[in-house]
């Protein structure tokens, strides 16, 4: 049977279950970990499902923050700092990964209570995930809010790439399955995948 | 072994081989078609794996265009006549969903040529894909230029949703790989999905 929900019946459910359903609509997300570091040496995690691809050329990927659900350290430290990590989570890193979403106190270091080793490579200076095999360097370009909602897209621009030579194929594309990165669905659905074809350039 | 990339390097790699490996380091993305229609009633068709949860109260979604890569008709449609539906990928529907990102001459609409019933619902103007199973109408918002690239951030507030009552949990999560709706990985390749477990709110 299908369900059919209008605007003004999804603004009466109640609101768990609006934020559940309307986190799962968009579709399966990346599940990724953000690593940053304040002026004082305090280390930041967080795992966030909304980064986005913008371009190749040059290399920029942009996420989607809440700044009242979000811990702002996060945004802070981006701004502070002007650089990030993008850090990909794999199956075994599923539980202390989804646990940086606690809200712990400032100063607290989620690398610290989700047992992750923060990760300094390449003179860069925000922490890597050491644990994670695909590992993204970025620098902060700009962000927008998002006048409907609040919300902010921030942008950065990749400044170093780390990943396994098993899972890089030799067009480019990465094999993700291969890599066990997961992906995630509404707000903590874990999933692992199974890769089924890659279909290539489209031609009419 | 580790590969490890730096800006600079990213730059000298082949055009093709970068645009894949970038592609695909986002992590996993959301198969996802837009359906639209012209004013003058030609539907269009497309493919995307940017579109992002913004937020649920009010329901808000965004996805990133690349006006020099998509179709502009998918844009110039959804500003025309101010609707866009966004219709979840099933495995079935793969080769027919990846066929709409061919370069269709204007006015010839991928609904035809890639073997998609459009469905009109409840009045809304633009064309839902009648082949999948969860559907959504939205109203188009606002958009945003991103100034490092030119891409744009299209902003639509959801007015319908068409789901399989099988796939909602009590708690309003979906069950996507249920529901057989595909990941995207990189530009082409497709990944069915197999749930692995729900964390819940995390707690300190």
């Amino acid at each position: 049977m299908i369900k059919h929900y209008t605007a003004a019946q999804i603004l009466d459910l109640d609101k768990v279950f609006r934020i559940n359903m309307v986190n799962s609509l968009t579709g399966f997300k990346a599940a990724n970990l953000i690593g940053t570091i304040s002026e004082d040496d305090h280390t930041n995690l967080a795992i966030i499902s909304s980064v986005v691809h913008l371009g190749a050329n040059p290399a920029l990927m942009g996420f989607i923050m809440r700044p009242t659900t979000v811990p702002r350290e996060t945004y802070e430290n981006i701004i502070g700092q002007g650089v990030f990590t993008i850090n990909h989570v794999t199956e075994p890193m599923v539980d202390r990964a989804h646990q940086t979403s606690a809200k712990y106190p400032k100063g607290v270091s989620e690398f610290d209570k989700c047992s992750f080793d923060p990760e300094y490579l390449d003179d860069f200076a925000a922490p890597y995930v050491a644990e994670s095999p695909i590992k993204i360097g970025l620098r902060y370009v700009e962000d927008y809010i998002i006048k409907a909602n609040g919300t902010i897209l921030v942008v950065g621009a990749v400044e170093h790439i780390y990943l396994p030579d098993a899972c890089l194929s030799a067009n480019g594309t990465l094999d993700l399955s291969n890599n066990e990165t997961v992906a995630l669905s509404g707000l903590d659905g874990y999933y692992r995948t199974e890769y089924i074809k890659s279909k290539g350039y489209a031609r009419t």
